[in-house]
């Protein structure tokens, strides 16, 4: 899926947002354990109620790979289901992947070849040759780690490098090297001070940033977008626990519809503000 | 599997060798491609002609996740074929795995309840609570990447940050301050000056360090053994290629017993002249 094509999608649905698919057993509706695959039930129930709001699913390989090779079944019975119903909208493997070389051609393959997703999140801890791989497929993207969302960010990204610049700066600095604006997508999370995001585009103003940690983890949309956004619109927000985990009740999938719309409508406002469309 | 018990196989197989599970069907004996499980079916000639001469396995998930949820078969029969017929040997997943935390909570009980594995490969770049749930299991490992074999690991891994300091070194500061020697170890590729080694060892003089690199990537055996081991061996050394792929005839497994056997003998004569046994 090529650059414009993806703007073009945003503009249309009048939303950039990325619902993502973290199906806890534990936490889906109950009724739902009844069936023989009730991740892929919970999952296409909620990419039925949500479709029409976002751009973008992002599905977390952890929630599937705890149940083994019958989660990697329900991951790739979701992704069919997403390119078979829904073949305009844009599929994140979050998989935090990265490797040498010759392994990391071979997760190359599997998330995009075999799994034909659109995008997959990557380490950048290996560095050049642990991302080449996955910038040799057309209109595909590598979308890599810079400043993530969680606590544990503080640990190593915010280290001082040489010319005092923090790790997360160099990492984008050398890697956007690697690629272009047309295959590399970074990781910056909203729960940061959004005055990091003006920072990181005067480095990358043309390059999309996948941004988590809206809504459950706590950082706010507006700001972000605020300091985020630029004149192709260049982000895709994601939200999971605040869409899928809205009702655990069998009402579940029309809960998730009015919170993914919700999402959609403060997005359509604040691009409209922007005269982003 | 807990830190003595290692010490005592190595000691008793005269061997700290670890067998990497690289499985490719492209470079697999062809005759191997007529089985029903081809994968299988070289993994387990492999494990029973190398078990003799080695302490431990090294799965590579990526050579399982590029054949989909029928990949991760092949790798939940091989872990199984493992335990039931050398439960001794010490199970490494090599996963490079690391995300925020609710996430590693999953990839946790992925790697470690549902596939049984001793110990898992992380990345270290988002920090303590993408670590910390793999460390919450008795007698399991995690085994951090600080300096990688690859030559991307030049990018990042030896920038100078702040005291001067390289990020691996960085990284194993402030890493091992989250669990003890009883239950993390650290990655250190043999591709690199072996006298890394022996900074690294003053940092952490007690930890297990697993090193890859030899053979298909060029690192010497003596010359890491040489900065590298201390009073409890505390080294585990890879080697995937230069085993597996010794030999692609119908006497696969006899040159991969041969080759393996080559290096369990120079790994005990090394051990002797350090009188480790």
């Amino acid at each position: 899926m090529n650059k414009s094509f993806i703007i073009e999608q945003i503009k249309r649905s009048q939303s950039f947002l990325c619902v993502g698919l973290d199906p806890d057993v534990q936490k889906i509706p109950q009724h739902l354990l009844e069936e023989p695959d009730p991740i892929f039930e919970f999952n296409s129930a909620i990419i039925d109620a949500t479709y029409q709001h976002c751009v973008a699913y992002k599905i977390n390989f952890a929630f599937y790979e705890v149940y083994g090779s019958e989660g990697i079944q329900s991951l790739e019975k979701t992704i069919r289901y997403i390119k078979i119903n829904y073949p305009e909208k844009f599929i994140i493997a979050d998989a935090k992947r990265g490797d040498i070389g010759n392994t990391s051609e071979k997760y190359a393959k599997s998330v995009f070849e075999k799994l034909e997703c659109d995008a997959i999140t990557l380490s950048p801890y290996m560095g050049k040759d642990s991302i080449l791989p996955f910038l040799k497929y057309k209109d595909k993207w590598a979308i890599v780690l810079a400043l993530t969302s969680n606590e544990g960010s503080k640990d190593f990204q915010f280290l001082l490098c040489e010319n005092n610049q923090p790790l997360y700066l160099k990492v984008i600095e050398k890697s956007k090297e690697w690629g272009t604006d047309q295959n590399m997508m970074y990781v910056i999370g909203a729960t940061h001070q959004p005055d990091i995001f003006k920072q990181i585009r005067q480095i990358i103003p043309h390059h999309f940033i996948l941004i988590p940690g809206i809504g459950a983890q706590g950082g706010s949309l507006e700001e972000v977008c605020n300091a985020a956004l630029n004149d192709d619109i260049g982000i895709i927000v994601n939200v999971s626990r605040d869409i899928l985990y809205a009702d655990t009740s069998e009402k579940f999938a029309t809960s998730a519809n009015i919170q993914a719309q919700y999402y959609q409508q403060k997005m359509k406002k604040i691009l409209m503000d922007r005269k982003l469309i």
